[in-house]
């Protein structure tokens, strides 16, 4: 289904008004943080929890049954036990509900039992023309609609990424993780045993969706896979798909059983699947949310030649040596731009390519004339430049003697700042990537700033080159 | 040479006594900041600024000249321009100074007329028994003698890893990455040009040094390669040695040739000689730190049988599909032994290998019984565990509705970094490698923890298995 009005993701991703089922006042139950988190996000809509004691919760009136609901809700929002949600969607049903997202796990991940819960929980589902989430999930995110339903607080802005996971940690516990980097969601929702909606549903409707830039996709096992096919074939001609499929291993598989119940398949068949399908594969969870990242806000490359800029000698030459590795030509630059790069340069300096500052005072050297320069020259198609930042050292020095010394610390950093905002510009002026990487992180200014924008400044300088592997053209 | 005492190195890592040339009042002048860091990491020995024209430097009595100091200082720390740096040697030479850092560049990696200089630098070097690190290099650091002459201030606890390096920036710029890890230097050194002191003599140093633990080398080149082997030979067979090699490629080569003049030679023959002396060759920056840390402070696996622990579905099945990829085996756990781990887990979780606590609110569990009880089975060799931390979630909760809720907190994260505490003195106690990840970083206590007693943890779940692999007995 490619029309993103008609997909069941939709109501869900676009909730105006959510009933709470499990949530309370007590900090061990599972639900109360969904609801601390939905409401700590300054989601704008209505807010139903649903109790059969309590008279408030967390605030909120609370409800004693479906019935009593003053409206229908857009969305149920579940994280009672397994063996009571089968009734809740009979209730549910009754009200005319037709969105849930069921948390709660003890399903078909559970073996036979569960199995047979979970059949039984659809054909209510069907009966009635719920759409479901889950069950046996972590919730979704949604920050440009201002949703959290997960149990981790989502403090970043909203970004670009569109996350379709078997795996709800890696939508969630992964959130402090991505903040150290800027990698914010457009959406993401947690698969779970997909009884109802499942990732075929999610490609379709991050295809569809503006607001989804590139698409990243954990799989554990693809339960209709020519749908899939199909579905990451219209995704990938529309915007990039990134995945990481970690079902080909007997051990993968054999957990991936115990997680969510998916039936995993050979990998050489996954492989060979995802090349015609237009998914690039990332071999782990760092790959995946920076090479989406990448994708999502930088130029293509149109050809195979990368120049690199720094002013520190060893990130230039590992770049050097890790670009030539992946395949990428690191061309000695023309007498004429050399010489144009050498009035801007100390004597130590080098201007060949790696362009190496050496120690740089003026850092709008290194980190805009320079890489203007080299990428207008049209001698390379890309750019990595190594060294973000420079605010955050002040800070550091202030641990020491900072005091004993005069110095426009705040001027300095807001000058330093000011450069990396215009150097983050060029990608879109120009029409050619940058990509960047840092020791430093958000903690600097600089980097922050860059991030924001979507230049990704990434941890370590070979990274930078994974990442700009995939901006190839062929990709 | 193999006797520390004898090693050039062995005066300048223990200096009392240091006299600094270059240094000033301005914070625009290289000099002033490694004084500054000198003095920040709180220096227990005699420093002495020489200036020709200041009578006092950061609050310390300058010199007017070498003649005048009061001592023979131990080391000389020279940031002045190269071409002031012979003469002073020679004033050096004659007041009896026998060690010095030559930070100052502008010799061999700039070409004809800088080689010549550097040729006669090092013959008044010899002429006079001066042995010095550089020139072109940012210093050294030696976090057990509270020496750090570089530009950025050293801020951890001293560690168990000692550096060389052709590249200052690993040394410094790096160390603001490697502190949200934990992993501190136990010596670090910057070796720039080599003129004197070099790579050779770093390997040989460090293997006599009881304070290093694992040995990280960053090459650009080797200048005496017979010498190298047979020093890297020496070395590995006392601790482990990772080494990241850039000049293998023609872009690495060329690079490495104006960063330090280096030679470099061909990938397949440095491959063969790292096999051949034991060194441990990492792809990139991340994974030299990374392992050359967990090599420090694990045992060794004594078998190829890995085991995964975690409260978390995804890391538990990109770990299983991992280690299997990496040649580990996840073998199934006995009958006696799931039935043993079932009887810690709640009816959602799983026993085979991985095991899989999902929602655990009795974090002992996972975080410390089971990985006990496993590793004593006898049934693995080592053990993976991804989520450790749980105290700064508390904190995440906070920007939300925390207030509204009684809950202990503060008793809790307690009680959470109680269980990390013991569980990072499992591998000594029963002799099995563990290594672990999470997306939460040292804002967690229990992650600071961990690492701080030499237990990995890593970003990503996928991390850890590479860092493990090195632990496998052949290496």
């Amino acid at each position: 289904m490619e029309d993103r009005e008609k997909n069941p993701l939709e109501q869900i991703f676009n909730a105006r008004s959510i009933a709470v089922f499990g949530a309370n006042e007590k900090l061990t139950t599972m639900g109360t943080y969904q609801l601390m988190n939905l409401l700590g996000i300054g989601f704008p809509g209505k807010v139903y929890p649903v109790h059969p004691k309590l008279a408030s919760i967390q605030g909120l009136k609370a409800y004693g049954s479906v019935a009593d609901l003053p409206e229908v809700p857009d969305l149920a929002l579940i994280t009672i036990k397994s063996e009571a949600v089968v009734k809740l969607f009979e209730e549910l049903g009754r009200k005319g509900v037709k969105r849930a997202i069921v948390i709660s796990g003890g399903f078909k991940e559970m073996g036979e039992q569960g199995r047979a819960l979970e059949q039984e929980l659809v054909k209510v589902a069907q009966r009635y023309g719920i759409r479901f989430v889950g069950p046996n999930c972590i919730g979704i995110i949604a920050p440009w609609a201002k949703i959290n339903v997960t149990m981790y607080p989502y403090r970043m802005n909203p970004g670009a990424i569109g996350l379709a996971s078997h795996s709800g940690t890696y939508v969630t516990q992964s959130l402090v993780y991505l903040e150290k980097f800027g990698i914010g969601y457009s959406k993401a929702v947690s698969l779970g045993n997909e009884a109802s909606i499942d990732l075929v549903d999610a490609i379709d409707y991050y295809a569809a969706d503006e607001q989804v830039k590139a698409i990243a996709l954990y799989i554990e096992g693809i339960r209709r896979p020519a749908e899939f096919l199909a579905a990451a074939k219209r995704a990938s001609a529309k915007k990039p798909v990134v995945a990481i499929y970690v079902g080909g291993t007997k051990a993968g598989a054999r957990s991936g059983a115990s997680h969510t119940g998916a039936m995993a398949g050979r990998d050489e068949i996954y492989d060979g699947a995802f090349k015609q399908a237009g998914i690039i594969r990332a071999p782990d969870l760092q790959s995946l949310f920076e090479w989406a990242y990448t994708l999502a806000y930088q130029p293509r490359l149109k050809g195979n030649r990368i120049a690199v800029c720094t002013n520190a000698g060893g990130p230039a030459t590992s770049l050097a040596d890790a670009l030539e590795r992946a395949g990428f030509e690191v061309p000695e630059f023309s007498a004429n731009l050399q010489a144009k790069i050498r009035e801007q340069l100390p004597p130590t300096g080098s201007s060949k390519n790696p362009v190496d500052m050496t120690y740089a005072p003026d850092l709008e050297i290194p980190f805009f004339k320079l890489p203007q320069l080299i990428l207008e020259s049209g001698e390379v198609d890309g750019l990595i430049i190594h060294g973000i930042g420079g605010g955050s050292w002040y800070d550091q020095l202030s641990h020491n003697q900072q005091e004993a010394i005069k110095f426009p610390f705040e001027e300095m950093k807001k000058w330093i700042d000011a450069i990396f905002l215009k150097l983050a510009k060029l990608p879109q002026e120009i029409g050619k990537p940058i990509v960047t990487s840092s020791f430093v992180g958000r903690e600097d200014s600089a980097v922050a700033s860059v991030q924001d924008l979507g230049m990704p400044c990434l941890p370590t300088p070979e990274r930078t080159v994974l990442a700009m592997a995939q901006l190839r053209p062929s990709k």
